[in-house]
Formats: structure tokens, C-alpha cells, sequence
């Protein structure tokens, strides 16, 4: 069957409704959480304005080191001056009511810190993927919000999003039988200012960035932990972006039933976030994948009864709803303590794997 | 520039001219090559009509443990009787002038044998891939074509194919900048009949069989030799198919030059033969890249004076079009006395590769 957009829609919504319980309840939400956000960069301003479409989420204040561009972003969205901190004297939002939850979009390498800082404080903390830059921090993360009685949650943008969960729901009904294979990539050509070239801030390289998202689309995709990892890299040693963090890097993953998967990342090429996935039954392909808007899905595969399943659908679907859904999903938590989809727990197993996939490549971790 | 299906024929026989010097002068031939096809298989079948359409071959014996089938096909395509054979008597076609060259289309593991035969016989050899199931056959064969002076070409189509080679050509020209990664992959679901599911007739599971054509690719594709290997495997133990040949394999390499790949393989999936080139300055994707008709190239890149260079453009050619240029290729060499551009040795060096990856994973080898 060649479905219709409406139909995606409907095939789109129950993915979701299946993996998101309760449904997103905006209008019923007794009162919004207030976030703070942590760093003021360019995913920010997704969150931002994610926020702004949430019926359950408001911005009630801002962290920066950057005065006049808090002070900018606060009249935007309507926050007072009184809730902008700065990293000095952030600790202090501990004595505000309107801050319930804090955003955390900094460098890599800030997240231990901050998201630590925000629990000792007694917010709830959403933080940004990578969860941080090593193993030890992730477990001091979790501990830390355990130890504060606050929820963690890692914002996994594609566990909310439509396509993706359709493609996983796919799987779970059996429509491509045996999962055999995946693949995935994610890169783009870095350009040589970023702060994601310079490893004590950014932990890594492309793995810590955009791989991860590969990394963790092999393990949503299966439901499975991986059992064993082989990469290899290459930086062009030549190139000044690549003194510190990886150009490309690769490998190959055994999971527990047999399913096998390779994926391939880089900051020297520019690919598109895809993955393909390859059952006894069928096939199905999301490119893009893990981009803001745009993705896709392609599949030819037979659901329970037989019927031959052919899709080839665009998801019309506009930034910043990714954001719009994840804030939606941690305010619903933290109202109705639930725990988050995407706890601290999802971030530090991606982190336990990045660090096998660099230990095989021989890369240094923090 | 979005190019025409004109421009991209041009585009086409530029790859093969700059490729495949002489070009094709079929119809300069002072006599056509004759061979003798050795096994009446599927794939024979498709070499069979190719040389149809070849102006400096044809088809003048044929080698068959099935009488009634070679009769039959003997009758369709203008062979005398008298040069039927079988695997008994065959090496009597020593004797019979009417025969220039072998077409060798058995089962891999019988590859050898049939080439060593062929050449004590003093016939040129066209054999099918995988070239045999192991280095030591391998290097057995180019020996033996060498003592017997007759040429020895492995019948790697891709290397002939214009969609193919005009990848290659847009890398060569460098209008994907530095080669970052390559992802491959190529399988199918194989019936439980197939002789391909014997070890002890295939060597080996579907790396050799159509994993072969993803390491090829990353070969030619890139220029370069591999560096090393690293793979994993798995077969469902409960499946009656996968008793001595490995159902999934998936495998990473790192070239020289630090280009890394990925590749999957499976006879339990459906995958269509395809692979992706991610550079510093674009990309490029054939799709499919290795089935007999229907290959497709897609690109995104800039030429040497800097314009965009966008492809989306099918290969209009019909099977068996593939075949009709390989016996066009090796009769010219051997009129002309030149080298074949795949020789035995570009079949040593797969099966070189093959056993590094079967050793990575894990898997005996014959």
C-alpha cells in the first residue's frame, strides 16, 4: 500500500502515542514549568523558541557570560532582568520559585558541572546530548540528581520525534521481520572556529557530536545494548582543525540477538544524518534522520497480515517542534512525576559506548 | 548544474574512453574471439546474449555436465554439435581451433580447476567472481595462465560499467575534494536450494558471492590497497540455510591514504547493491551500483574550475550490456596482446582482502 500524508499522520500518531504515554496534555497542564537556560548558542535558540509553543513549558530565566546578548534574548521572550544570572552567581536561582528546570546548552565539557550545579540548586535538569565527556562524569551526574531528588533527563531530540518513532514502531510490529543489518552516518565539514574542534571542550570529535546520533539510533532502533564495538579513524594530519578531536571516524557493532551495524561519522564531509535497516522481511530508511525539519522515511516491508507495505513520506513537519515536544515531555514529568523517556541512564550507556568505540580506534578520552 | 541525459552519456563515454583505451572497436576486429562458455548457469545465460551483441566475439563451444541443456542452447546460438563437451573430455578442446578462450561460470570453488585446465589446454580465460575460494588458488591460476601464456581476466563488471566509471572519474578529477568514507553494502535473501549455501561449492557466504562487489568498489573507487580490516558476523543458528556459509557479515577498512569504509553483506536481507562517497568538497551515490540494468548516480560536488556539479541521473542500459563489454574488453586484449584491466591479480588481491576479513570475523577459510 502507498499511504497518503494523512495517513502518515495517523501511522505517525500512533507511533508517537505508542511510545509517549500519556499524550502530550499542554492544555491540561495545571501550570507551566519554568526553565532557566544554560548557555545562549545556536541549539538555544531552537529550545527558545521550541518553548515558546509549549502549552506546558515557559522560559522564566537565562544563565550567560554574555550580558547584552542575555539581556537581548530576556526581552525577546519576555523574561525579567532579575532572572538572568551569569556562571558566578548562577548558584543562586536555588532562592527562585519561577525556575523549576534548567536547560543546559553549553560545551560539551560544561555539562558535569553545570547540570551538578542545577541539582545541588534543586532544579530538574534537561541537558543537551552529548550527557558530557566521560563515563565517571555521566555517573556523577546521575548520582548528583538522585542525591537532590531532581529528574535528569538527556535531550534525545529524535525519541520524540515522529519519523523516527515510526521507523522503531516498524520494527516492533515485525513489519521488516528479522532485523539483520543498519547503517547510518552523520557528518559535516567543520568549519575552523568551532569550539567542537577543541577537545577540553568538546570531549571529542564527531562521535561526541553527530556519531552519537548514529550510535544511539542503532541502539532505539534494536532495543538493544551493544555487545562489542571495532572502529578505526583518520584526521588528515595537515589540517589545523584536526589537532585535537578526530576527522572520521567509523565502526562496526554486535548486538546481543546477532543484529550487526556499521556507521561512519566525520567533520572533513559533509553527510547526511540517514539510517537504513535491513530485516528477513523488508527495509526502511530515514534520510534525514536526525536533522530539525526535513526528514523522510522510505520502507518496503508486509505488516502482520501480509499486506505489502511501501512508504516513501516526507515528515512536513517544521523547527523547532523537536524542541516544542521534548520540553513538553520533561514539564509533563517533572508535573506528574514520571520518569523521563531519555533519563540520565540513556545518556551514560551512549557514553560507556563511546568510550569502547574510542578505546578500539585508540583515541584518548577524558 | 543539472545535467541532461545527453550530457550524461557524454559524461559516460568520457569515464569509459579515459578508462578503457582502445576504445571499443568492435567493428575493426579482424576476426571475433571464440569461446567456449564452461557451466550453464543463470549467470552463463546472461553472458551468452552479451556476446550476441559483441562485434569481436562469439560463442562457438560449450561445457556441460547436462546434454539435453547444452543441445538446447547450443541449437539457439549457432554451436556445432561436435563442440559440445563435457567435464570429462573437455580438455580435448586443446585441439579445436574454433575456441580462442574460455568463459569460466561454475561454482567458485571449481574455479580453479577449470581455469588450470583451460590454460594446460592453451585458451585465454574470462572467469567469473569470486576468482576462486582462497589465495593459494589464486595465486595456482595466475601461475598457470602465465606458464601456459594465455591471458587470465576476471570477469569484474562494475570495472566496464559507465555509471561506475564515471564515479570513479569525478574522484579522480577531484570534484569531491580529499575522499573522507565510503559506505557500501549489497545482499539478498537467498533460497534454501541455492549451491551458494555449500561451502564446500561457494567457499564461503555472501562476501564472496556479492560482499565481494562492496570491497571491489571501495578498491576501485578509492585507487588504494587496504591497510586493515576489521569484521563481525552472525548467523541465525536455528536457520537451515546458514549451516557452513555465514548468513550476515559486516566489516570496516582504513586505505593508505586514511579514506575509511564501511561495508555490509547478508543472505538473509534483501539489500540493494549501492555505495556512497563522502568528500571534503561533495559527495557522490550509485544506486543501484552492481545489478545487471537499472544503476542510477547521484551527485553533489564541484568541478576543477569550481562550478556545482548536481547529478540525478539513471543509466538507461538494458542487460546484457554488462557482458557484452567484458567480452569486448578481453577479446581485444587478446587480439591485440594487452593486459586485461582485471587481470588475475586484481582477483588475488579480493581474495587477499576476503581472507583478512573472514580472519577478523572469525570464519575458517578453504
Amino acid at each position: 500500500m502507498r499511504i497518503s500524508r494523512r495517513q502518515f499522520s495517523q501511522l505517525s500518531a500512533m507511533a508517537v502515542a505508542a511510545e509517549l504515554a500519556p499524550p502530550m496534555t499542554a492544555q491540561l497542564a495545571s501550570r507551566k514549568i519554568g526553565y532557566a537556560v544554560i548557555g545562549l548558542g545556536r541549539i538555544a535558540d531552537h529550545f527558545l523558541r521550541g518553548v515558546q509553543a509549549s502549552g506546558n513549558s515557559k522560559i522564566t530565566a537565562l544563565v550567560s557570560g554574555h550580558p547584552d546578548k542575555a539581556a537581548g534574548i530576556a526581552a525577546q521572550y519576555g523574561v525579567p532582568k532579575a532572572n538572568i544570572y551569569n556562571y558566578e552567581n548562577m548558584d543562586s536561582f536555588r532562592d527562585n520559585p519561577a525556575i523549576d528546570a534548567v536547560y543546559v546548552a553549553l560545551p560539551n565539557s560544561m555539562h558535569a558541572e553545570y547540570t551538578i550545579r542545577s541539582a545541588k540548586a534543586g532544579k530538574h535538569v534537561l541537558c543537551e546530548k552529548p550527557m558530557c565527556v566521560s563515563v565517571l562524569e555521566a555517573e556523577a551526574m546521575i548520582a548528583a540528581c538522585k542525591a537532590a531528588n531532581v529528574k535528569l533527563m538527556i535531550a534525545y531530540r529524535c525519541h520524540f520525534e515522529p519519523t523516527n518513532l515510526a521507523a522503531v514502531k516498524l520494527i516492533r510490529d515485525g513489519a521488516l521481520g528479522q532485523v539483520q543489518q543498519i547503517q547510518s552516518a552523520f557528518g559535516f565539514n567543520c568549519g575552523a572556529q568551532e569550539w567542537r574542534l577543541q577537545k577540553p571542550l568538546a570531549g571529542g570529535g564527531p562521535l561526541m557530536d553527530v556519531g552519537i546520533y548514529c550510535l544511539n539510533a542503532t541502539r532505539y532502533l534494536t532495543g538493544e545494548e551493544p555487545a562489542a564495538f571495532s572502529a578505526y579513524t583518520h584526521s588528515n594530519p595537515n589540517d589545523p582543525r584536526f589537532q585535537t578531536v578526530e576527522e572520521n571516524l567509523n565502526w562496526i557493532t554486535r548486538f546481543p540477538s546477532g543484529i550487526l551495524a556499521t556507521c561512519e561519522t566525520s567533520y572533513g564531509a559533509n553527510m547526511d544524518g540517514y539510517f537504513r535497516v535491513y530485516g528477513s522481511k523488508g527495509w526502511l530508511e530515514v534520510d534525514t534522520a536526525f536533522a530539525y525539519e526535513g526528514l523522510s522515511l522510505k520502507a518496503d516491508c508486509y505488516d502482520a497480515s501480509g499486506k505489502h507495505i511501501q512508504l516513501d513520506q516526507p515528515n512536513p513537519e517544521k523547527d523547532p517542534i523537536h524542541f516544542t515536544r521534548e520540553a513538553d515531555h520533561f514539564s509533563d514529568c517533572i508535573l506528574n512525576n514520571r520518569t523521563p523517556k531519555t533519563p540520565g541512564e540513556e545518556g551514560l550507556r551512549d557514553m560507556q559506548c563511546i568510550r569502547e568505540i574510542y578505546r578500539s580506534a585508540g583515541i584518548a578520552m577524558a
